[in-house]
């Protein structure tokens, strides 16, 4: 019976308790752990529950947020630069400012100069709100950050980027 | 106007299309690049839609995959077993074991030796159709780790594996 790829934080009881059937290998999940999906999904599910518990009451998507800080950076922000800076497609990008337009926190408006561009804007609701949620961001962003050394996080921010750039 | 923010891979049509208020800065990028949960976000998306393009056809989610891998490294693995090493709720599980079982690939099965266990068990189908899907996995997963050196692999594996675990 192979042992040698238990770890260590498996309690013993549950060990004991064991058919002989399933009492073996852990064989999986080095194969697992040795992909990048494996590790970048697992990592993106610990972050995004992390996000769901200490941003907005659970009631705002990191996509959401994104959006916002782009609508805050960059006034009258067209949807479709929306769609490319967050490579989303276009029909979630219309559902999801439909959804913040109806609560309030941004408006869609006309450019004033080219009267065929229509732009998104922050509403004075949509920029104090946007405030506080950068507030829990930052909190939830340095539970892990503080995980790393600076050089370390510049190292891991720089070959994410190369999966998506 | 604030003009060094833009990257290079914007094309000059569109800038010139412009109007004033949202020709200006790309500032809200820096911001959302320097965030954890942004990068890791993004590296999810290109890796997951990357999968469903490479893996079974579409037909497969990569947490399928994970379990198939398990109940052939483990047979008899205990679904409480999954919810663990795959971080997923248990009614979540249930669900995806109930629908893998449905696809004939693998089944459930009572322990010989202790009849209150419950395991997980490829078929000789399952068995098949994972051969073929880590085929599919391995070039899928190829396709990214040759962006990287086996330093470097090692280094971002190592660095993700601080968030999850």
């Amino acid at each position: 019976m192979k042992r040698q790829g238990r770890t260590a934080a498996e309690p013993a009881t549950r060990r004991s308790g064991r058919a002989p059937e399933d009492a073996g290998t852990a064989g999986g999940m080095p194969m697992l752990q040795s992909l990048l999906g494996f590790n970048v999904r697992r990592a993106q599910v610990v972050l995004s529950r992390d996000f769901q518990k200490q941003v907005g009451q659970g009631k705002v998507r990191p996509v959401v947020f994104c959006i916002l800080v782009l609508a805050e950076a960059q006034p009258g922000i067209a949807q479709v630069d929306l769609t490319r800076k967050l490579a989303l497609d276009k029909a979630s990008v219309v559902a999801l400012v439909d959804r913040i337009e109806g609560a309030g926190l941004v408006e869609r408006r006309r450019s004033t100069l080219d009267r065929r561009r229509q732009g998104l804007f922050l509403t004075p609701l949509g920029l104090q709100r946007l405030k506080s949620l950068k507030d829990d961001v930052a909190r939830h962003e340095r539970s892990f950050q503080e995980r790393y050394s600076a050089e370390e996080l510049a190292i891991l921010m720089g070959l994410l980027r190369r999966l998506y750039e």
